[in-house]
């Protein structure tokens, strides 16, 4: 079998993408090299995931380290020819086996919380390659930060270089290393208040506001002003506008030359849907790297790690026919993956048994008692019963990191497989109905 | 001042309403009865949000169980010309000493999961009061309500039809009290299809799928089909739509005569945004109360029980202004209130302490990182500096029970004021660092 495995690469154009691949005669429809049926079995890696929902329950999270690691080697491998350190963005997905895992594969942790830098700290990592960002840190977590030792700190604005500066000086730290942060969307439009939503506006510093701080550099002697960082978005669908933004950084930059490092952020893409054509993380890289020589370069990928890695597998408990449609209510909701929700996101839906049977469209909705809780609108799958058990692809990213107990559901568990491909195991237990009360009076 | 207070009263036509009242030279904005301005302090009843937050910190939930009580009462007595039995929802706010309140004042609870009843019996609630509503119950589920006790189950279809009455034979249980859940938007259009929206359509049975149910009622010997359930919708804004259902429910359920018992759901409707106009519960009451004679009436609210009830205490962290606008970056987030983030909701925000300052337009967003992170957009604010404190009001349903652990940032505190209006208690105490780690190995 793995002779089969090792032959199935995602090809250099196309990372992580969906191909159909046949041999032996035995059909296996590719998600990637970790996620694909096998004997018509859907498979994470060597193990079947009807064997972890067997035992471990549903729903369930079931993560691939194997498919992780793959990830952050071959992001690593594209920037190579840059002095490039990654940064794993731990909001994405803080379990702490994946956290252990990147650890040891020389990953460093980019957080926006103490409670992310108290999970990476957990999980092992060098507090100093522990990148610090975040547009709201209170002063109990700067100083939380400074007493663990953390590398770096991506500020947003004066004041919290200020808190930065005086909390450093109380606790007898010299110098603390600071990337400040580069909105570059804010002055791209004459009318700065349309060109920036509301949401977005709120981050980073203006080239103006950047340049003042600079020149106030003394006010700050605790602060070595020794980076930049911009984040050009989530699921960047191609490398002109983080050229666009590196190339107005360099043009900031260059009158201060103790700035030696760029922290690019994250924002690589991701496929959701099968079929779905996205940038190569090389050609990306490629794109990139000449404009970044000399520089040290910090990376912050999340979901590009993680999301690929992870689905959620859930079971069908009615199957309802009225209105004219088909209703599948699982019992996975918006309370595990509130991405569909929120975000109207897309997750392929498969049966964990492969099925050859004529799809139908139907709609996919968890028990919340709730409009909102469709996990997937008009999908054409092979008929399925009350009972039939299924999983949503690609949910490694955004997923447990944002569940919610709503309507009084405990969440759900977390299976890791390990980096072997074979060994699992439960990772985060499911939550009983004792925890929902943990808290209370 | 209590002499003050108790000549506040909402007037009968506009429920929960803002009103500006003036008295003895102290001008107090009035939210309703409990939350108000006292010379400039905001207070909850008699309590001032600024102790409470001296106290318990920030972000932290603040509830007035005086409030509650009135949002029920006032409740009962509207629908009293009918034999009218409230049954709480549940899933609005699930604060174990609201649940407690409730009961000790006669309310029911309506409950969607496992989870929920398991909440509504450790606060003392008598199973027999309990309403298991819910489009997914699974067997297992199913067989805790029956093995408590639980007095209704709604039923959304034939199958979890054939789970409790199977369920119910094993365990010995003669006979089961279910109401039927109509949905009568189904079918009130020539395109069936196109009247409902994929979520929407999800509830209930149509009108020929419950009476095929009803015409096969021997298939279901420990089935007492006592009932049957409407649930219009979340905030009706007038009382016609439920009319309508109303007179269809009477038609529909007219060939059966043991059908005694109508229940009619909550969205009864509150008013979020100051000087927000909604219809009167009495009048509403008023209108339905005629065609409700005879039968046994059960109503299930949630919002407008506890919507008004509750805020959400914040400190500004950080004053932004840039790209022609002002930023305040507070310690509440869409983690403690998503409403806002997912469903574009309005919460009136003031600060603890009024201000007579000229208002300006800020945007209140949280330290997320996350451009979906915004409590409100373009609102206009006596100006604030870092360390101000505000509130978001009516946050007390669907705001702590669908709080999550995104960012690892641990779910704050809730805080309720008792009955008498003065003491207070911190009634779920805020999540450590550690709680975050709980669970996983």
């Amino acid at each position: 079998m793995s002779a089969i495995l090792t032959s199935i690469q995602p090809s250099s154009r196309r990372f992580n993408t969906h191909i159909l691949y046949t041999t032996f005669g035995v059909q296996i429809v590719v998600f990637n090299a970790s996620a694909r049926y096998l004997n018509a079995a859907l498979m994470m890696d060597d193990v079947s995931v009807a064997d972890v929902v067997s035992q471990a329950g549903t729903p369930v999270y079931v993560y691939s380290l194997k498919r992780v690691l793959h990830n952050f080697r071959h992001l690593k491998r594209a920037f190579a020819p840059v002095d490039a350190r990654i940064h794993y963005s731990v909001k994405a997905n803080g379990n702490l086996d994946i956290l252990r895992a990147l650890t040891r594969a020389g990953a460093g942790m980019d957080v926006v919380s103490g409670g992310e830098i108290f999970r990476a700290l957990r999980a092992g990592a060098n507090p100093k390659r522990i990148v610090f960002a975040g547009v709201g840190k209170s002063r109990a977590e700067i100083k939380y930060a400074l007493e663990q030792g953390i590398g770096w700190f991506n500020v947003e604005n004066a004041l919290e270089l200020a808190y930065i500066n005086t909390i450093a000086a109380s606790l007898g730290i010299r110098s603390v290393r600071v990337a400040l942060r580069f909105n570059p969307q804010v002055t791209a439009n004459a009318h700065p208040y349309m060109a920036t939503g509301h949401g977005a506006a709120k981050f980073g510093l203006t080239g103006q506001a950047l340049r003042d701080i600079l020149a106030a550099a003394e006010q700050y002697p605790h602060i070595d002003f020794a980076g930049v960082h911009i984040h050009i978005g989530s699921q960047l669908g191609d490398s002109q506008a983080t050229l666009r933004a590196i190339e107005k950084l360099n043009k900031l930059i260059q009158p201060y030359p103790r700035i030696h490092t760029i922290n690019l952020g994250g924002g690589l893409p991701v496929a959701y849907q099968r079929g779905e054509a996205i940038p190569s993380i090389d050609d990306f890289a490629a794109a990139l790297t000449p404009h970044l020589k000399g520089r040290q370069v910090l990376i912050e990928p999340g979901r590009s790690i993680v999301a690929d890695a992870g689905l959620l597998a859930a079971e069908v408990q009615y199957v309802k026919r009225q209105a004219g449609q088909t209703f599948y209510i699982v019992d996975a909701s918006m309370t595990e993956l509130i991405r569909p929700a929120l975000y109207q996101a897309y997750h392929e839906i498969v049966p964990l048994t492969q099925s050859t049977k004529k799809p139908i469209i139907g709609q996919i909705v968890g028990p919340v008692c709730e409009t909102a809780d469709v996990l997937a609108s008009d999908r054409a799958l092979p008929p399925l019963r009350t009972g039939d058990k299924i999983a949503l692809m690609t949910a490694g990213a955004y997923g447990m990191v944002m569940s919610s107990n709503y309507n009084a559901r405990p969440r759900p568990p977390e299976v890791v497989i390990d980096a072997d491909g074979q060994s699992w195991a439960i990772s985060r237990r499911r939550e009983s109905l004792d925890d929902l009360l943990r808290y209370e009076r």
